[in-house]
Formats: C-alpha cells, sequence, structure tokens
C-alpha cells in the first residue's frame, strides 16, 4: 500500500499521463488499491482510466469504488459496457449498488441483467435492509460427502472459478442443506484419496438470511472465519457472507454509533458528501431537543430567583458544578456504553455496575470537592469576592460537587442500560444527553444544598 | 455460533455436568465458541474443561481464550503440560500472553520452550509494543518462482501444517526476500503443469514489522486481504499477519477512541475487570484538568460580578447557553474526529471543513437563538421574572446563542484538525474537553453582548 505522499503522486500523475502512461500506471496496482485511489482523490478522470482497464480489473476496481461514483461512472457507460458490469460484477457488490439507485434506474438495470442474473439480483434485494441477505453472494462451492479430496480440487479447478472465496468450501447434502463448512486448508493438508466426510466435524456455524447484520458481526468477531455460509430457517444453503464485506459493515455502525454518542443523527455519506441540508437537519434535531430540556435550567434558576438575589455569589459557580456533574456523567456513559457493545457486560450485571459507579462517583466527587473548596479558601486569600461567609460558601460548593458527581457518575452508568433494557439503542443516551439531564438535577443539589448549609447567613 | 440462552445453557450443563457429560460437550463445539463460552461465564471450571479436550483442540482452545483466564490455567498445569502448551501455540499468541506477563513469570516461561521456539518468541518480543511485529507470526508457507503448480500443492500437504493460514502463499527469492503473495485461490483454479512464476503480478503490499498497528489496520481495510506479509526495510519476509488478529487491534484502538472521547484515558481491560484504583484514576486525571480548566468560569462569572449583582435575571440563562455552545461542539468533534479516522477528511481539507461549520454553526445558532427569543417572550405572559426590559433579556439571550453556537462549532471542529496537525491524537479534543473550552468562552460572549444591548438599561 501507498503512504500518502506516494498516493498524491500517483494520483497526480494519473491526472496528467496521457492514456499510455495511464495504462502503465493502472498496470501498476491492484484493483483494490487502484479504487482506493479514485475514491480518495476528486481530479482523477475515472472514464479515462476505466478506458484503458482491462476487462477483469476494471470490474475489480468498479466493485471497490464508492457509490457515488460507481453510479456516475456507469452513466457514461455505453449500453453494452454498462451490461457487461453489471452481470460480471458480484452479487453482493451488486446488491450495495442497487439498493442505494432510484426505483427508475434500478428497473432499468435489473433490465440490463441476464436472466439468471436478474433473478440473483431480485432474491437478495427481496432480503430486509440490513439484513445479511443483503450482504451474501450466491458464488460459493460446495461439494459432496462421497468426494474423494482429489475429486474436489479437481472440482475447484474447473468451476472455482467464479466462487467468492475458495478459502472455504461447503459440503451439502444432495439437497442443497448445509452440512457442514470445511477450511480449503483441510483439503490443502489431507491425502488425496480420503474423503470429504472423513474431514467433516459438522459443527457449521450458519447466519439466517432474515437476521440483522449486527447478529452476523458478533458472529464474525467470536468466530474467526473469513467467511460464514447462509442459510434459511430450514438449513437450506442460500449464500455465503465474507469478512471483507462485513469489515465496511463494521466500521459503518461504529461509526453510527460515534455520531450517536456525539449527539447528532447518523450521518448516511461520508461527511464531506454530505449535503449542509443534511447536515444541518441531522444536527438540529438533537440540539433542539437538549436546547428543549436545558430550557428546565433555566426554570430551575427562576425557581431559586429569591435566593439568588440574596447571594448573587451562588451563581458564580453554577458553570463549574453542572459541567463537573456532565463530565463525570459522559465519562460513565462512554464506559458502559462501549462495554456493553463489547459484551463485557450484561444487563444481569447492573447491580455490580452500580456498585462500582457509585463507589467511583463517591471518590471522583470527594476529589473535585476538595479541589473546589479549597480553590474558594485559597481566593479569599487575595480577594474578597466572597464576602465574609465564604467559609459556608466553599462548604456548599464542595459538598454540592460530590453530589452532583456521584448523580452524574450514576445517571451515566444506569442511564444506558435502562434504556438497553426498554428496548432503545444505548448509544442514544449521548454525552450532551446525560450532560443535559444531569444540568438540571444538578441545580437543584446545589441550591438544596446551599439552602441547608446557608439558612439564617446568606439565604 | 450461539444466542445468548443457547451460551447460558452450554455453560449451566458444563458446570454441573460429570466429566464424562464434559467431554461430550465440548466435542459438539469448536474451540473458538469454547473459548466464547468460558470467557463469557465465570461459572466453569475451566481446569476440568482442559483435562477432558484432545491436544490440538486444548491448544486452539487455550490461544482464544482472555489473558486472565490464560495465566490462571497455566498456574495450574504441570511442567509438562506447561512446556506442550507453550511450545504448541501460535507465536503471535504466545506474544500476546508473553507481553502481559510479569518479568520474573515470563523468564520461567521462556526457559520452557525449545530452543527454536525460545530464539521465535525473543525475536518476537524485541519488536515496539503496538507494533506490527507483536502481532505477527512466523509460520507462514513460502514456495519459489520456479516450483510447478504440482510441487506447490505437494509442498503444501506436507509442510503446511504448521502454517497460521493457507490461505495466502508467499513467492521468496532464495535469500528470503519477498517477491510476491499469491491467494491460495490462483493455485487451485491454474493447470497444475504452470510455473509459480506465470502466476505472479508482483504487485505485493507489505507492511514493515516496526510500523505501528494502526498503519496495519488501514491496509487491512483498504486491501480487503485475509493475511498481510510482514518485512524488515529491505524486504526480507519475517512472518504474517492475520485478519483475525487485527480485529482485535480495530477493536481495541476503537475502545481506546471511544473512550477518550467520553474524556477519560482509555482502560487496559474490560470494564468489569479493570480495579477499582484503576477506574477511578483513568477517570480522575481528565476529570481534575476539566474541572480545573472550567474553574476559569468561575473567575469569568466573577469578573462580570457587578454585571450579575445588577442583573441576576442574566445568570437564569447560564447553564442554558454554556450547554448550547458544548453541545453544538461536541456534535462537530465527533464528526470531525470520525471522519478524520476513517481517512474521509484530511488536514489539507481544513479550509472547506471550516466554511461548512461556519455555515452549520450559524443556521444551527440562529435555530436556537430564535427558540431562546420565543422562550422569553413566552414566559412573559405568564410571570415577570424577567422584569420591564424583557424584550432587551430575549434579544440578549438569542444574539448569545447564535454566537455560542456558532463559536462552539468552529472549535469544535477545528480544535481537532489542530491537534492532529501539531502531532497530538486528535481523541483527546473529548467531547467534555470542547465543552469546557466552549463554556468559559461562552460567558465572555454572553455578558459582552449583555454589555452592549444592556448598558443605560440594566446595566
Amino acid at each position: 500500500m501507498f503512504s500518502e505522499q506516494e498516493k498524491e503522486l500517483l494520483a497526480e500523475r494519473m491526472v496528467t499521463g496521457n492514456l499510455y502512461k495511464l495504462k502503465h500506471l493502472t498496470e501498476s496496482v491492484q484493483p483494490e488499491e487502484l479504487a482506493e485511489l479514485i475514491n480518495e482523490s476528486k481530479h482523477i478522470d475515472v472514464r479515462k482510466v476505466f478506458q484503458v482497464l482491462e476487462a477483469e480489473k476494471a470490474i475489480k476496481t468498479f466493485e471497490n469504488l464508492d457509490f457515488d461514483i460507481q453510479e456516475e461512472l456507469l452513466g457514461t457507460f455505453s449500453v453494452e459496457q454498462l451490461s457487461h458490469t453489471l452481470n460480471q460484477i458480484s452479487p453482493d457488490d451488486r446488491t450495495a449498488l442497487f439498493e442505494k439507485l432510484s426505483q427508475e434506474t434500478l428497473q432499468k438495470y435489473l433490465s440490463l441483467l441476464s436472466d439468471e442474473e436478474r433473478k440473483t439480483a431480485n432474491q437478495l434485494l427481496q432480503y430486509p435492509e440490513d439484513s445479511i441477505g443483503r450482504l451474501m453472494t450466491p458464488d460459493f462451492i460446495s461439494v459432496k460427502e462421497d468426494w474423494t479430496i482429489q475429486q474436489v480440487l479437481d472440482y475447484i479447478r474447473k468451476y472455482g472459478k467464479d466462487s467468492e472465496t475458495l478459502n472455504v468450501i461447503y459440503v451439502t447434502d444432495p439437497k442443497g442443506f448445509l452440512q457442514d463448512d470445511i477450511k480449503v486448508r483441510d483439503f490443502l493438508l489431507a491425502p488425496l484419496d480420503k474423503k470429504v466426510g472423513d474431514l467433516m466435524t459438522r459443527q457449521v456455524v450458519a447466519l439466517y438470511a432474515r437476521d440483522d447484520q449486527e447478529k452476523a458481526i458478533d458472529i464474525f468477531k467470536q468466530t474467526n472465519r473469513v467467511a460464514l455460509p447462509v442459510t434459511d430457517f430450514n438449513g437450506l444453503l442460500l449464500g455465503i457472507v465474507t469478512f471483507d464485506d462485513m469489515m465496511d459493515v463494521i466500521e459503518e455502525e461504529d461509526t453510527e454509533d460515534i455520531q450517536k454518542f456525539g449527539g447528532t443523527e447518523a450521518l448516511s455519506e461520508p461527511y464531506l458528501k454530505v449535503s449542509l441540508r443534511e447536515m444541518v437537519s441531522k444536527r438540529a434535531g438533537w440540539l433542539i431537543i437538549l436546547f428543549l430540556g436545558e430550557m428546565l435550567t433555566a426554570s430551575a434558576m427562576g425557581f431559586f430567583n429569591d435566593e439568588l438575589n440574596k447571594a448573587v455569589v451562588l451563581a458564580l459557580f453554577v458553570p463549574l458544578i453542572i459541567s463537573s456533574g456532565g463530565n463525570s456523567g459522559s465519562q460513565a456513559a462512554t464506559l458502559i456504553i462501549r462495554a456493553m457493545a463489547l459484551g463485557e457486560i450484561t444487563l444481569s450485571n447492573w447491580w455490580r455496575v452500580m456498585r462500582r459507579e457509585f463507589l467511583s462517583g463517591l471518590l471522583l466527587g470527594t476529589l473535585l470537592g476538595l479541589i473546589g473548596f479549597m480553590r474558594i479558601a485559597a481566593w479569599t486569600l487575595f480577594t474578597d469576592l466572597y464576602g465574609p461567609h465564604w467559609l459556608l460558601i466553599a462548604f456548599t460548593v464542595g459538598f454540592t460537587l460530590i453530589g452532583v458527581v456521584l448523580w452524574g457518575t450514576l445517571s451515566g452508568s444506569m442511564l444506558p442500560m435502562l434504556l438497553k433494557k426498554l428496548g432503545f439503542d444505548p448509544a442514544v443516551s449521548s454525552a450532551p444527553f446525560i450532560a443535559t439531564l444531569v444540568d438540571v438535577t444538578g441545580l437543584i443539589i446545589y441550591f438544596s444544598i446551599a439552602f441547608l448549609i446557608l439558612k439564617g447567613t446568606l439565604l
């Protein structure tokens, strides 16, 4: 692979070179790398590149292009090129392309497929969005239990060319029901006269075509397989999913989680490709909800207006206090949400988590409380901003910090678990969401403690 | 793979069953699944399980166990078992185990290795932590350019057993320098009398052993390979890295990023396994830094103490205003940090990003400003909390929200890019970090606008 500099240089040369030079350049890189170069550089003339690519490499490169480039490129193809490309690309990549097209374009493209490929394409598109079926390709090699290894190897040599992977070979019964998956490794190491049946363990792990893609992620991570078979609920082998497709799904899911956690709806496309309209509307939704929630702080402050008027000094520490609650809450929420996503903790651990977070919150709160207390004490040496009752104020702020950090930590850790329990996505309890929640309650804690400590002096 | 329920049931049966039943149960699952079961259930007697496992399955299962279980289990092994296990597990999994051991245990375990394995182990441990060398295994198959396909297949059958993968075969020159990597697919599809040289493209993508693991992640994602060769800077083939090891690294890196983004140092172990001491100290660091930063808000508020005393009503909106800045900032930071991590935007895009974020910030700010204005206007119908100058206050809050959201959005988007430019990890500019930064400046914006609008009336 290339460094950033090499990439820029190559892209540069692909932009400036003539067709002959371009042909030479494209021959020196793998299709995956070529696609990467095109995806990242805005200046490469994709059409020119595809003029010089030989057929097979063009298909492989095309499969790895971003959707918008694929779409644009297809628009420039002749009907023959279009039909060739759509028929040749592997069914899973084709589904990924088709599911993003407009209905009109999709119909046009489907009409360009051969009868067999159209049937495959339509079948795959029938699976629900985000289901495993949408990721699957029906191009796999299946063999029978009573074949010898020699027969299998001969069969692969003859019919293996179109299979998405040859790293795993599938064993089916005569009706096509999945019996086992065997790594090609086992075939390569076995004596040629052994039978397929001798290699079988019948411990096959299969995905269901109608299951959610998230399920596939979990199973891929757990089994460390490069490909997994996909069956219907009866065990009929329908296709396979390969790990490279999974990698894309994992990345997408992680991006969604991270964006949600930052308090924004997940974007449908890469940052620079999303329209300003989508960008603003995806952000505005949560921002307004949070804003409306945060308005309760103004109400809470208004409720304590009398106290504030008597002791304006209390207002000085409001930002410090509410942000400490928000920060400790978002720490806790992050840790819990990620640990749940990784399966490190489950809902049944809630009591253990709560005890841990109670102790953590208490310790962290005491720490911040002490620092806050000392800060007020120290400032008093230089200024009389805090007046004659500075010690009481210092106690108020100190105790409030303990309470607010403890409360923030507990909310931040329990809310994601509660959301999950209720069937929501725990990542919704984003850092800003927790912060907003804790802000309002933090103010109530602050003024209640102030009332207790300052009653009869300042209040 | 199993559902949660099936897993619990299996684990349950493994706990209660006698040795004979246990043996039967373990035979029905793959080593990876068995390891998963053990990792997730606290109650399974690992020692008992390993008594009934046959040798090869025991090794494969061991390789997939969590470190603390591995460590505990090794402690119960006899010297023979210990020596057998340590010599048999694959070198990359062994490195992962060894790098976490105490110096004393490591020395003891090294002494139990055969001369050859000890040499390998020591070599791998010499690579820097988090370098690709630490992930690598020297168990691969390499062939020569002038061999026929038949020779290659015979060679694999004879010597392939220990190779970490047979999905990719490496071509080296007589001195061991990497010439090419060829998918086993190509060997399986080629006529048996063809030469290796006929299959070579010489477009090999290699990792450098001393490079950082993050580099390997990028290249794996870009090339969609199941394994990549690792060389020294001269091109001498040292080993290979397989995608299943990469998956673990990717997960770890993502966890670190997410935890950092939540404003905490990355934990060294899963949530429930980290000691309370580590948990608190990893969180306390950032919390204290943020707290110290947030103290500037108390200073800023103190600076505007006179204004506050004259117009206590201004204090009511402080939480609303600073949190709006923080929320919009953390939205922007999340989007930018993730987009940079995915390579969607690079530093050279900063100007485009800034223009986008300026527009987004202005639009979002205006939206919140309008809502804020209307909120104050509406409340005035029911309460005289905001006094006779409510309209001026509404304007103050409205304009402040525009400024603060714009400022939050710009800081949130530019700070991660600036940090990256300066060589820091952009994920350090976490949601809490941005929020703290924006809080202080938000107050200054607020009181400045208040001063301009309310001068001569309230102030």
